[in-house]
């Protein structure tokens, strides 16, 4: 099981990195600011997270992350005009979604089995480590966080971490199939919502003025 | 006197949560973004606060600032109209800047009592807890942040936290009386701003080029 | 040595303050403004440093460097007529290059002496601990930040913390001169950078759709 993890992880990684790369792209960043964010949006919720619970940087125990995210990016540099192809993108796009059901179940563990602030505060730290890096990569590079578009990501990443908040409560015995369905829920409603381009309803939006 | 503080604690969360959520309404967020900005913006400030102290979030000891903040977003979401309401918005600016007096005293008197840095660190968490959460939300939400406008928020503040540890410093045995007073303080300061509108005179302002 | 260390500390923290506080003047900042952006980029990178490495923020330790930058800022809004002209500027600008280095190579020393996440993490959070503050004031200030320009100032000092973690880790006994060494080094680029007005290359920058 750790193993598939950590494969999941690597791939989540490799995932993040290429994404927040070419959701930079376009503004014309160079090759440093591509590393520097790319890397940033691959581990930057993870280490908000682990700053949170007070414990050291993951990256800073096995560093196997880092050298993946670099080379993610730098691939990407390279090969830019193969990732932008829309199947290819596209494809991304569902191993991202998948990669922020693998970090929002894994955020809401850690904590979990850090006893931390019981039992809001593990689906807090769950949507930090999926969503975290996007936002840091997002306000470094000047652009508008996913906060403030209506895209469907970070909810589905939160009700599957409240769901599996649920289930570790009342059901511990169950925490190992758990984590899978929920995962699974997280991908399969980001999957949906890239598939059929699906955003928050207006009723749900304030108006602008 | 704890538990007045933690009234005026559970009422500033409540008027950070309305006035962070109305600050950034008009800009066209979902629901979902408006409770993370709106939680985001209550307890922000004492997180960074926590984090920079190297001590537990105080969220992850009670989560109850958590639900109120949740609680206060939703309602505002709901009935927006009636929090924008001339009247019932200016009421809620003054709540909030007496939860920013609450929140930076109480700021200064855990980094006093933890022996964090003593003299100079305190004034500077005492601010970090009044200030940061808005901070954070106004960078997510791409405002301009309250340290590029000209308002009187953040100097009633910090005023009142270099006079509080001042007195803990050289009359700690009028600790309790002293903390009251910056609190008032700093609270009608802020209300006289807001009362009559006043902002930083442009004699201490750089000339935009 | 470390008497020398406390000087170039002492110089840079007043460099960073400077270049920080100049940096965002042309945009009408209030004094208050101005001494809370002007430490942060002075103090920041240190913070944020210290806060991955989970020990005490530096200047909780000692306040020195809080009292220099804030004296700094307070000069620099007053002289600022002074320190906008073109040779004064340009001179800040080259003490900033040294303080970057610097701080740089104080970073890789503090992360490789706690034996933190060896041997990458220690150039990561060199390269926070140089840049770390000039982000934080971009981004409060809502400037475009250094990762979004193509200027030569991160990569000479990443550079120069690589180069340092080689020494330090294959030839230990010559950490001192090494650190010398790169300091000068990283100095040296970033000089030239500023001579002769070098950027990052159009062929390692994405294009702009």
């Amino acid at each position: 099981m750790d193993q598939i993890h950590f494969w999941i992880g690597i791939i989540a990684t490799v995932a993040f990195a290429v994404t927040g790369v070419l959701a930079i792209a376009d503004r014309g960043v160079d090759l440093f600011g591509i590393l520097v964010l790319g890397v940033i949006t691959a581990i930057g919720g993870g280490t908000l997270r682990d700053i949170i619970l007070d414990v050291p940087a993951f990256w800073s125990i096995s560093s196997v992350y880092i050298w993946v995210a670099l080379g993610a990016c730098v691939l990407t540099f390279v090969a830019e005009s193969f990732f932008t192809q829309p199947q290819i993108y596209r494809c991304m796009l569902y191993i991202d979604g998948l990669g922020a059901a693998l970090f929002g179940i894994q955020g809401v563990d850690k904590a979990w089995n850090l006893d931390f602030g019981l039992p809001v505060a593990p689906v807090i730290l769950g949507l930090v480590t999926a969503i975290g890096g996007g936002l840091l990569r997002d306000i470094l590079a000047g652009k508008k966080t996913l906060l403030m578009s209506h895209e469907l990501y970070a909810i589905p990443v939160t009700l599957g971490c409240c769901i599996y908040v649920l289930i570790l409560n009342f059901f511990p015995q169950y925490s190992l199939q758990g984590s899978a369905i929920c995962m699974l829920a997280i991908f399969g409603l980001r999957s949906a919502a890239i598939r059929w381009d699906l955003r928050v309803p207006k009723l749900f939006i304030t108006k602008t003025r």
